[in-house]
C-alpha cells in the first residue's frame, strides 16, 4: 500500500485497543490522536475504542479521562464542537490482567459486541503502551483469548524500547512474532512521524535541484543535531540504563540518517523505502576497536552548570540517578557510510540532555567553491548549507552566498527561508496522529521493520561494549553548553564545525525576507 | 585593474566635466550620483565638477539647479549635513558651444585653475549627457582645445543609442576613436550598473550550488522580462524612431542574456568578463531568413486597452506618433546560445510598454523531475525555479517542493526568498552612483565594450531588416495586458509558459518566511 497515493485508504471501521490507557502515553498523546483524527473526518463513526489497564475504572470515569485529556493536550477543543458525546461514545474501558487470559475472553465478547454495534468488520488495531516486557505475554493473551480471530486484520503497534541490545531485541521480537506476522507489527519511532522528517523525501524526490547534488562529489559532510534543554527529569530508572545511546541515537539519529542517505528507492512504497534504509544501515562503516569507538564516539555527562542564569545539577547529583552513575546523557560521533554516493562523507551526530537550546536541526554543507577560483581566492567564502528544521521549529533554510549591496564587489552570506510552523492557520498534525492513521490504513512507511531494527543494533552494541570495558573516555560537560569539547574536536580534525543550531538567532547570516506577506 | 580587489581604489583626485548640465539626466541622475559618492567618502576633497551646456548659467545659478536636483532626487539629503556647501564649492559651470574650439580653450584653462585649486594631478572625466550625433564632435573639440594634455587620466562616459544599427555605430566609434583609445571609453549600460545583475557573477561564482547545475543537463529555459507600465509618455520622437528593440533588446537585454549564460571567466577581471560576454553573443544562433525571424521573434504594439480601471490611449494615438507608426513597443523572442553549455536551452526574453506591471526579472526554470519517478508519476509536480528580481524589487527567490503539512503526502511548490530590497536601513547605491564610481576607478567591468556593441547589432539587425521588407507581422496587444498571444505561443510551443513576475502576488506557490525577523 502506497503512502502517496490519491486514493481514499479508510482507518475506519476498527477497534482500537488503548492498553495502558490509564497512563500518561495515553493521556497526553493516544486520546489526542484519536479526537483529531475524528475531528478531521478520518475516523468516521464505524469505529470503537476500548481502554484497558489494571486498574478498575467505569464507562463513564474513563470518559472522563479521555475528556481531560483532549481539554489539556489535543490540538481540537471539544468545546468548539457539538459532537463530543458522539465521539466519546465510541469509548469503553475493561480492567484486565495481562497474564489471565480469562480477561480476554471477556474482552472478545465484548469486542464482538462493539463490532456489531458499530458494523465493524473484525479489524482490530492493539496499541501496546506498555513497558516492552510485556509485549510477549500479552500478545500470547491475544491469541489465546481468541482475540485474533475475527474477520478483518490484526495489527500490533508497540514502541520503544525495541530491547537492550541486539539479543534482547531478538528475543522480544521471537516472542511477537510467535503470534504477529511481521507485516502486523507496527514499531513506532515517532521522529518518523514528524512533518519535516516526512518531507525529507520530498524535498530530495520532488525536487530536480537537489538529486544531482545529493553524493560526497558535492556535500562536504551532514551534520545531524538532537539537542535538549531538559535534563533527565523523572526518568532516572528508565534513562539509567538507557542513556542517550539507546534513548536516541539507535533509533531517531539513525532513522533521520537513513532518510538523508538512503538511495532513491524503486518505488515510494513502505517495503522499497525500507529496505533503502537497511542498505544505508548495513553501510555504516562497523567500527571494532575500542580505540576505532574512542576516536569517532564521543560520549558525554552533563555536570553542574547554568543556563541563563539559573543553576543547574550534575546528572550524578539528580534524584533517583546513581552518584556514581556513567550513563551518557550526550552522545557524538562521526560515521561513515561506505557506499558509491557517500564515500568519504562524514555523518555528524550529536544528541543531549542540558544543551543550549531545545532543537533538532539536520545541516548538510556542500563543498566550498575551490579556493583558487574568483571570490574565494580573495575573501573568505562560507559554503552553502541546506539546513532541515525538525523540531520545534519546522523549516527549511538555505545559506548561500550573494553580492553585498553597495558599490564594492563583496560577498556576505544569506539566507533564504521556508519556515513552514511560521505558517499563520497551520495546524501541524502530531507524529501520534499521523502514526496511528498510518497504522490503521496499514502504511508501514514510518514504522521500524525488524531488520532495520536488527542492523541498528549491531551497529551500536560495540560501543556499548566498548564504553563497559574501559570507562575513562566518559566527557563530563557543563550543564547549558554544547556537550565536551571532543565533540568539536571531532569536526575540527576534519577542518569542519558544527553550524550553529536556531541559525536565525545565533548565526551571522544576513537573514531578510518580505514579511509584508 | 580588478572589481573585487580590497584594496582602496581612489575616484578621488580628477575633474568631473558634466557636458548637457542643464539636461534631465544631469539633474535626475548625475549630480545627486556625485552627492551620494561624495556623502559616503568616496570624492574625497580633491575633486572638481564642471557643469557644460549651451545655456547661460551663473556659478551660483548652477549651484542651485544642483541643489534643487539633489533635494528632489538623491538618496541623501543636503539637509542633514552641515557641509552642503563644502559640497556644492566644487562645482563651476561654463556655457560652451560644442563646435566651437575657442570655449574648450577657455576650459583649459579653467580646468587648469582647479586643478591647482584641488591639487588634481589633471586628471579628467568627460561625461557626455548629450544626443550621440555630439560625441564625435565634442571629442574633437576636446583634443583640439587641448583638454587631453594633461598629465593625467582621459576618460569618456557616454550613454546609448549607440548608433541605429551597426553601420551606424561603427562609424559613431570610428569618430570618437580618433581621438580616444578603446580603454578610455565607458559605455554606459545603466542596467550594468544594477545590485542584482552585478549580484548574478556572486550568486554564480560564490556558490557551489548553482555551478553544477547550470547547463542544458539541468535548465529546461531562461526567461528575462523587462516590464514598464508607462506608455511612450513625450519620448515619442526618439522612441519612434528606436523601437523596443534598439531601445531594450540590443543593450539591457542582452547584457542580462550574457551575465546569465556566460562561462566563468579565467579571472574576475573587466576584460575577461567582457570577454565571456563577447563569446556568448557570438553563440546566439543567427536567425537569417524572414520566416526564421518570424517563428522566433515577435513584435508588438500596444493599443487601446484597461489598466486598473483606467482607460489607456493605443500608441498610434498619442501625441507626436505618427497614426501609422510601426514602430514596436513590445518585443519578445526565443533565442538559443548554440554551445556545448547552452545546446537547446531558449533563452525566451520579453519587453514592452503598458504591460501590467513594472519589474525586471530573470526566471531559471530547471528540469523538471523525471515524470514517471516517484512523485512525479502520482501528482502534476511544477519545476524548481531560480528567480533574480532585479527591479524595482530586488531579491532572489527559490521554488520548490515540499510535502504539504498534513497526514497524505502532497506535494505543494514553496518558495524560499532573500528579498534584498526589504531590508530596512538598506540604501542601495543608484546605478549611475556605481557607474561614475567604477569610471573614475578605471573599472570597466560594467561598461559595454566595443566589439560588444558590434555583435549586438550584427544579432538585431536582420530583425529589423525583416520587419521593414514585411510589416504583417507587427501584432496588436490591449495596453495593459502582457502582450500580444503570439509571444505566448513561442512558449507553449516548447511545451512551456512564462512564469507570472511578481511571483508573490500572482503565483500560487506558498511563500512563507518567519517575519519575526
Amino acid at each position: 500500500m502506497t503512502n502517496n497515493t490519491h486514493e481514499p485508504i479508510s482507518a475506519q471501521e476498527a477497534v482500537y485497543f488503548i492498553f495502558g490507557a490509564t497512563g500518561d502515553l495515553a493521556k497526553r498523546k493516544l486520546f489526542p490522536a484519536l479526537y483529531s483524527l475524528y475531528r478531521e473526518g478520518k475516523l468516521g463513526e464505524k469505529f470503537a475504542v476500548v481502554g484497558l489497564a489494571r486498574r478498575p475504572r467505569t464507562k463513564e470515569q474513563f470518559q472522563d479521562d479521555v475528556h481531560q485529556s483532549i481539554l489539556e493536550f489535543c490540538r481540537y477543543k471539544p468545546t468548539e464542537l457539538d459532537n463530543w458525546e458522539g465521539f466519546v461514545s465510541h469509548f469503553s474501558y475493561q480492567s484486565l490482567d495481562i497474564a489471565n487470559v480469562e480477561g480476554f475472553r471477556t474482552l472478545k465478547d465484548h469486542t464482538e459486541a462493539l463490532e456489531v454495534q458499530y458494523q465493524i468488520p473484525g479489524n482490530r488495531l492493539f496499541y501496546l503502551a506498555l513497558a516492552p516486557e510485556l509485549f510477549g505475554s500479552v500478545s500470547r493473551s491475544l491469541r489465546d483469548g481468541g482475540m485474533l480471530e475475527s474477520a478483518g486484520w490484526h495489527r500490533l503497534v508497540i514502541e520503544k524500547p525495541f530491547g537492550y541490545n541486539y539479543p534482547s531485541a531478538e528475543k522480544l521480537n521471537e516472542e511477537i512474532r510467535q503470534v504477529f506476522r511481521e507485516e502486523e507489527v507496527f514499531r513506532i519511532d515517532h521522529y518518523l512521524g514528524k512533518e519535516m522528517v516526512q518531507n525529507i523525501e520530498a524535498i530530495r524526490f520532488a525536487n530536480s535541484f537537489f538529486e544531482p547534488l545529493w553524493n560526497n562529489k558535492h556535500i562536504a559532510n551532514v551534520q545531524i543535531t538532537l539537542a535538549e534543554t531538559v535534563g533527565v527529569e523523572d526518568r532516572g530508572a528508565y534513562y539509567n540504563k538507557s542513556g542517550a545511546l539507546r534513548d536516541m541515537v539507535q533509533n531517531h539519529m539513525l532513522q533521520m540518517l537513513t532518510m538523508i542517505a538512503m538511495e532513491p528507492p524503486s518505488r515510494l512504497d513502505a517495503e522499497d523505502i525500507r529496505d533503502e534504509k537497511v542498505k544505508v544501515l548495513r553501510s555504516i562503516r562497523k567500527l571494532r576497536s575500542g580505540e576505532e569507538i574512542r576516536n569517532n564516539i564521543i560520549r558525554g555527562q552533563y555536570a553542574q552548570g547554568t543556563s541563563r542564569g539559573k543553576e543547574l545539577k550534575g546528572y550524578r547529583e539528580e534524584e533517583s540517578v546513581d552518584p556514581e552513575s556513567t550513563t551518557e546523557t550526550f552522545f557524538g560521533a562521526r560515521l561513515f557510510v561506505d557506499n558509491f554516493r557517500w564515500a568519504g562523507v562524514p555523518f555528524y551526530v550529536r544528541t543531549g540532555k542540558r544543551l543550549p537550546v531545545k532543537s533538532t536541526e539536520i545541516v548538510i554543507e556542500f563543498n566550498n567553491v575551490p579556493n583558487h577560483v574568483h571570490f574565494a581566492s580573495k575573501q573568505k567564502l562560507l559554503p552553502n548549507l541546506l539546513v532541515i528544521r525538525v523540531n520545534p521549529m519546522e523549516g527549511i533554510y538555505i545559506k548561500m552566498n550573494a553580492k553585498k549591496p553597495g558599490n564594492e564587489m563583496t560577498i556576505q552570506p544569506i539566507a533564504m527561508e521556508f519556515c513552514q510552523s511560521c505558517q499563520v492557520g497551520i495546524n501541524t498534525p502530531e507524529a501520534y496522529e499521523r502514526l496511528i492513521y498510518d497504522a490503521a490504513r496499514g502504511d508501514s512507511t514510518y514504522f521500524t521493520r525488524w531488520d532495520e531494527l536488527a542492523v541498528a543494533w549491531r551497529l551500536v552494541d560495540p560501543f556499548a561494549e566498548a564504553w563497559r570495558e574501559d570507562e575513562s573516555d566518559l566527557q563530563f560537560y557543563a550543564a547549558g553548553s554544547w556537550g565536551p569539547q571532543k565533540v568539536d574536536d571531532l569536526l575540527s580534525e576534519d577542518g569542519y564545525h558544527w553550524w550553529p543550531v536556531n541559525g536565525q538567532d545565533e548565526d551571522n547570516v544576513i537573514w531578510v525576507s518580505n514579511s509584508g506577506k
